[in-house]
């Protein structure tokens, strides 16, 4: 038996055909028709899954399950709350989806749960129980395994660890509160905080210099490489990061208290640079210094966790 | 069958038989011998639990299991890592308790996850599946029902609730870290901001009339009766301790989503005085506004939650 696996993003529709062990036997990809509203995205996904069946000469019959991994937050009827990106709200997804693929089960997550799911199906949370995974990109994203399954609470709005607060910041998240994970934490963050820096702290900075003076070109990528050469603005704002990454990790810690927490998303790219960093700021932070608490890990999957994990939903 | 729980604390071990409706049969109550070390506590437990059976005339086959609710953080063996009121470190409790009882199996949790239990057993989180429980005293305890079962993370240390660093503050923790809950919304914490307030605002205050003008004798209830009556510095206290409340509770409806959420501990005898205000609050704090979260309701079961809670963690 095969499952499908959908990674709905603003950009692109990402669809595979996916094993019984976690290994896509063939994928696509489309552009996200954001334009033509939740009609024209669904029909899109109908037809991407279609293509898909064809292609590998699968029918619905051969096929589990089809999961769906959103930029947002869905029931777990699979009813879409809010897809900002795509501006939906309450859109019916599953249910119209079952208008095309009667029998199969659909399954609908947050793409930061679907990331963790592949993690755990395949990469760096596998043969753990209880893990949870935190994607630091636009956004930070947060996703949590608990006894193998999937947890996304009583009314699926569990789980949105981006919006945990873990201090008091200089400007208001997106959602209204101060403090929030993800206005440290985020690509978005880092990049605020070293336009922050440059301009209070007018210094000299190899920040500015890769992006020729244009400070609209900064991004996470060009904070970090300066960083990774010892560039002073650079290591500030990454430390900054990392100080409430640590802190929103113990929170987690101290009341999950995963066995495996995993880093994913674009920010994970810069590898054991930030890894080090992390451990060495947590490690002052623990509660029980002398106990044994979960392991912090990179995740293993980049492009294809969305495809993988939204396919594994169904397993 | 019968069940025993034991309440252990750092003054008093109430324990108590329990049923299988979660009513209390029989309950006693000795001192501590705090100064007797852990051999002399747990003899004391052990006396306790003999004196209970002898007097219900019952014997260890009619019990079904024995169960410890502790002042601090066990693994799921029963080994005590800490127990700070009862300078305990690493004490096998689970270990030596079956020297005696051979036959019946031993939980050790921690306080604040029995209070949690006993709430779910017959209080106000009965027939909920995922509740979580936030005592407010000394400190601010927490306890965390997933499916139905006590959820206590991969090594036992999950569901400290009271460690998850919320904001900053103008002191530090006593577990070392800057901004934790409890530092916010204990009774020490209330207590705190209120002789701050009162050294820095220099207004007349009903918190010092009630005390005779001696700030040492300020405690969470005056605090608290000076607020009801109107008192600007009262309400300026209890608004903070509020106010990052209702951040801790945001952060919890935000990963863990609860069907409901449970305030127990000494502050909450203020009832509705204090519920309303961190509704209002909390509401302000959501993430997602026209969608539904967990309720949040005061506990029911007072100073026998303990003994309910600890003989539940068998059933």
């Amino acid at each position: 038996m095969y499952y499908v696996g959908i990674d709905l993003g603003g950009t692109a529709i990402k669809g595979g055909i996916v094993d019984e062990n976690a290994k896509i036997i063939l994928k696509k990809e489309v552009k996200t028709p954001v334009e033509a509203g939740y009609e024209g995205v669904i029909g899109e996904i109908i037809s991407l899954i279609n293509s898909l069946l064809d292609e590998a000469k699968l029918n619905t019959k051969d096929i589990k399950s089809i999961g769906i991994g959103i930029p947002g937050v869905a029931s777990k009827e699979g009813l879409v709350y809010y897809a900002h990106n795509l501006f939906w709200k309450n859109v019916p997804l599953s249910d119209m989806l079952k208008k095309e693929f009667k029998d199969l089960p659909i399954y609908v997550e947050n793409d930061a749960t679907v990331a963790c799911v592949a993690e755990y199906a395949c990469g760096a949370m596998k043969d753990k129980k209880t893990g949870v995974m935190l994607t630091l990109g636009t956004g930070v994203g947060g996703g949590i395994i608990i006894d193998g399954k999937v947890f996304s609470g009583s009314h699926g709005l569990g789980s949105e660890i981006g919006h945990m607060v873990v201090g008091e910041n200089f400007y208001d998240c997106n959602c209204g509160k101060n403090g929030c994970l993800e206005t440290f934490s985020s690509a978005t963050a880092i990049i605020n905080y070293a336009k922050k820096l440059i301009k209070e702290e007018n210094k000299d900075t190899l920040i500015m210099e890769k992006v020729q003076n244009d400070m609209e070109k900064i991004d996470a990528k060009v904070i970090i490489d300066s960083a990774k050469e010892g560039d002073y603005i650079a290591n500030k704002a990454v430390d900054n990061l990392v100080k409430y990454l640590a802190i929103g990790i113990t929170n987690i810690m101290n009341i999950i208290d995963p066995e495996v927490i995993c880093i994913g998303g674009g920010l994970s790219k810069s590898g054991n640079f930030l890894l080090n960093k992390i451990n060495s700021e947590v490690s002052k932070y623990l509660l029980f210094k002398d106990l044994e608490y979960g392991k912090i890990v990179i995740g293993k999957l980049e492009n294809d966790g969305g495809i993988i994990g939204s396919a594994m939903l169904g397993k």
